[in-house]
């Protein structure tokens, strides 16, 4: 990927405001479970920040990918996930099908506030039975008279309890999974709309993550996004973008992880010298250097293929698994190197440690990008 | 290992309290950040699971290793790993040396109390900036008429809020570091102890982990335990059962971690199958049980050959070693196939995933048993 | 396990033959392609080393299986793999069934001599299209009077061009795959019989492994071994002691490898220093050894619950599965110790590293293994 | 990397090149331990694959590096590696600093016959006490009048035994190691170079590799390359180029094992399916072939790197490790997947396994690189 000033601008942007809006307020983000999403978001948006790729009419900066994922990889380099997990939720989540595929007015009541960060938008997609098997949800938008009627619940909804409106997939038919869905959107101050109380998670507590529940809910059937049944298609086109999204988040977190903790271990002293210089420790930062160096050059490969327009479900897929692993496998190894420290909450190893174990499991798990490399290397053998 | 009926009793013993004492208090314990050490400690007293291989003239049930390690196992299945560490360190790192080399005074003022479950002790060596490097600690000893006025403080202290007593590692002399350390006995109502809030960690939080401070606290000179200048050889003398209840603790922890997520794969269905039919997972499971099998197998071994009164400080080391890496991988992959479950809080792989992540840190760390490995293997070449 | 003096004694005597019949002339065996099998079987055979768990009135020693995984361990100390590999299947896969069920008559002719020595047996199962699967084995052996008439072909037949007789598995009816087949002595001298050059593998050059033919060769039926339709309930059943065999011969091969490295690497001096004292080797020594350690004490459990009666069909399964995976794990990291000498044929890391790979294949590979495991665990959720 | 249309001519040049003069001919040349290296070269120099980046004044291309790593990754896919090994020895270890820094009549003489195929040439630095530590060569080149006179004898020396001339590296003064040292060309007829048999090696059976000596021999001192004392300093500086180009050429062999054991598995049928339906083979590829195309990025991201001037040591470092551990890791895995057939000799498995297992050891072994990636990122604490 050729980096050019524009690229380098947002970059410093970005940063900069990691390190002033974002760093200094963990702790306290962390603890409350929650941060003030309205007042970043607002920050954000003021920044354009929050609609990189997103139209111009609406706000956006009508930017490529590629200074998408400069911004994703920045905000990696939070000292927790939350703040950014909930943003790629806003950006490239919870509006990509609605940028798409929304009726002006839809974009106008919606995607133009979620840029501006007057909005924070969740995606409704999980239900408690089907994660990973998108297929099997089972709340239902049945119509009457121009208005949706929607029952049911969602899961492990990131921003759910601040969210002002949910892209919502639901059940519109009967007809076959994959062409019975549809995505609309739900604003959450509507009669029937509650939230669980925030869901105690292994990590990124800066986040509000909670289950959503639909209890006759009635939409207007103008908020139908696209064309009903086309929910699924929907859902499935914005997984490269969203896939290599993560990716970049991940290479900051991956960078952030290894830079502190060699720093650490350069500073630590145990039986009279600094702990990286122990053979053992700093080859094995340099493997661990070698694996991030892998994966920034997979990602960067996949996201210019997918500048050039090219189906890169198969690389973005890889670089997803790859990027799941290897963060477990990073942190896991840097926070063995803090030793007694690293088993504290407040350190940075152990903070990305656990928020980040969400990496193989939300946004297709590794199981379900390995289902996908083997389909689209069309490898099985078929009767 | 053969285990008698007289194991098999204990075992159930053991199981029963975890089951009815423990487990249903787990989710309100690791909410305070601790348990009520004292009452839990006296009911493990009143079955005698506080002195399993203690003196019977201090209580104790003056048992061989074996039993102490079917314990250790069955403490191992609490779904939190807390009490079993408090409760290790109580009878397998503040007691030992006590038990052993404690004057008769002595023994009878903390080990009975403590084998009766009425005193709490903690083992008091590690200092911010020595952990894995026992020899740097600078907590000092200086002897003022028959007292000790000891100054400096000690971290990472699990029990260390709760403690009546501490097992305390402190400089006495200024010999050289292998051989000016001493183990004395510190009531914590002492003038000058004091301790810190507790200390926020990755896992483990029922236990009751803190920084102590010693500041001019008089000790009477007869709280030494055995000789001075032993301290550190003292110290030394212990890891071997230390680690072997460490691996027998981890053994425990993994049966049930990995009887959970099996059982729970059973119950999961996704595409139309319970997870655990995919190939995929259930020979990963078979991988796991392969290991897990292979780590009892040598701690059981090297349990009889210390029983047969053999070095097994090599064994010892390598079953430590592998017991801590394989509650990494196994709590990892395990809590993986609880897809968004497995992020949550109050989820066994996850608590197990974050609990357990101490075993490769605490006891010495993973790159001290590699190192101890190489010397008792007396590998490397000299000059 | 433990060990008694008659144990040690057999210990010293099958590592004196290895020293002085086997190692000095293994390049020249490697090279022909083969080695003189029945000179240095009769040579075993007076020392009784091929029928250490045999009936005495055949000859045997009617020891334990303990035994036997002693002289299986010391021959894993060959440094090339063949002769082992040779004198496991002649003791513990084509021998057994009939050792256990062969009638008197069948037992004089065939198991007498094969314990003396003159006579060398081999285990024909595997045919080109069925390796893992066996029940889908196509080799027939038709009625015709008080005679079977026998057409097929074996592959991967170890000992195949050198052997007196073979203990053929073969379709005796058209019942269900696991109730039509049956164990059938065929002395390799009959019309019909004959064998392809020696295979050319990736290693074990010593062994004589060909690809076994079957044309119309008649058999009298009192040669079949047992019951008619009971050969691959027989076969299953000495997969224990198989499998514990491999995983003792492994232990040898192991630690060979290892401890030929270490020294290696003592004497070996890299940029002013002996290779061994470069953390990053010891380090990963003290790792592989732990790995070692805990196949061993695995498979002396297993072998010791064996002795007392058990089914150690799981923990059987788990050495072999280990014992596999750890040979290819320690013969490449040993390898690479080597540097440039390594790479070269005569070099011990070399020679078991291809001859080794075989483990994870014959006798069932790893992912047989696991599949059984899973079985045997009753892990998969039934309908 | 942006390959034109001109890449793409050079790559089929290269794979039918492969195809027809290569891959038909393996098995002799395989059995024969060597292959008729100066008919094969001519034919390559006839095509101009020996001279992609030299200069067209000595007959080569001029093209820029991308060319050469298409050619390298096209030979990658030879079923067997010796011919790339010694194509690659010949053009990017033999040859660029003659072509840099060696005078115009040296190149003349050397150079120019080398592109079109008509000279073989060696690089001739490894000696039996000094491989992956260079600078401990002890073979010395002496003034004489106007010549040189060298002893000395080196080892591993690809193309060895049919070389016209090697490229060697001889220490001329006494100054310190890494700046005594000279790089002279010696033609192979001169009196006193003398060559041991083939080395006999675990893989790599087409190529002769073989040691040579050095008696007294006689060579005019202005074969010297460059600056006498710069031997080191140019030998260090292709290493960028040369690495890389064994990344491609590693590419072309982890696709080419993985392609064919795919093919292979889903025609073989056990248990009643192609073992390729099987989810943990099939999942086991989409693995591997996440980290081929992880790799695959990181050389051409390199290389990219490098075409635009940028020192890429570092990341050509790491291209390198992950290389020789990515194809130990894939040739291994799907040797696996052939069963028996994959421990036989004449499979594509096992021959990419027992070749390419000198990806982690020449052209600086895994260690070495790890110390190199060390270094560029200036990791270690200095006092």
């Amino acid at each position: 990927m050729h980096f050019t000033t524009e690229h380098e601008a947002l970059r410093r942007t970005a940063r900069q405001f990691v390190e002033s809006e974002i760093n200094p307020y963990i702790l306290e983000w962390e603890q409350a479970g929650q941060f003030p999403i309205h007042d970043v978001f607002k920050k954000m948006g003021s920044l354009g920040l929050l609609g990189i790729c997103k139209p111009e009419e609406n706000g956006g900066l009508g930017l490529d990918l590629s200074y998408n994922l400069v911004v994703a990889e920045e905000f990696g380099r939070s000292i927790a996930g939350g703040v950014a997990m909930a943003m790629g939720v806003q950006t490239d989540m919870a509006t990509p099908a609605l940028a798409r595929f929304g009726s002006k007015e839809l974009r106008d009541m919606f995607l133009t506030p979620a840029i501006a960060g007057d909005y924070v938008g969740a995606i409704a997609v999980s239900e408690a039975h089907a994660g990973s098997d998108v297929a099997a949800i089972k709340t239902a938008a049945r119509k009457d008279g121009d208005e949706y009627i929607i029952n049911g619940s969602k899961m492990w909804i990131t921003n759910g309890g601040q969210a002002d409106f949910f892209c919502l997939l639901a059940n519109t038919s009967d007809d076959k999974p994959h062409r019975n869905k549809s995505l609309i959107v739900v604003p959450s101050h509507l009669k029937g709309v509650s939230t669980s109380k925030p869901l105690h998670k292994l990590g990124m507590h800066s986040t509000n993550t909670a289950q959503v529940f639909f209890d006759d809910v009635r939409v207007p059937q103008r908020y139908l996004i696209g064309n009903e049944g086309a929910g699924f298609a929907m859902q499935m086109m914005q997984f490269q973008e969203e896939r290599l999204w993560v990716c970049a988040n991940a290479l900051g977190s991956l960078d952030l992880c290894l830079e502190q903790t060699i720093q650490y271990t350069r500073e630590r002293t145990t039986f009279g010298q600094p702990v990286i210089n122990n053979q053992y420790v700093h080859f094995r930062f340099a493997e661990l250097a070698t694996e991030i160096e892998a994966l920034r050059a997979l990602t960067y490969h996949a996201a210019e293929l997918h500048g050039t327009g090219k189906d890169v479900t198969m690389l973005a897929s890889m670089a997803k698994l790859k990027a799941g692993r290897l963060l477990r496998e990073v942190t896991d190894s840097c926070l063995q190197y803090w030793g007694g420290n690293g088993f504290m909450w407040d350190n940075v190893a152990s903070q990305l440690f656990r928020d980040t174990r969400v990496a193989s499991i939300a946004g297709g798990t590794d199981e379900i990008m390995l289902g996908i490399i083997t389909k689209t290397m069309d490898m099985l053998s078929k009767p």
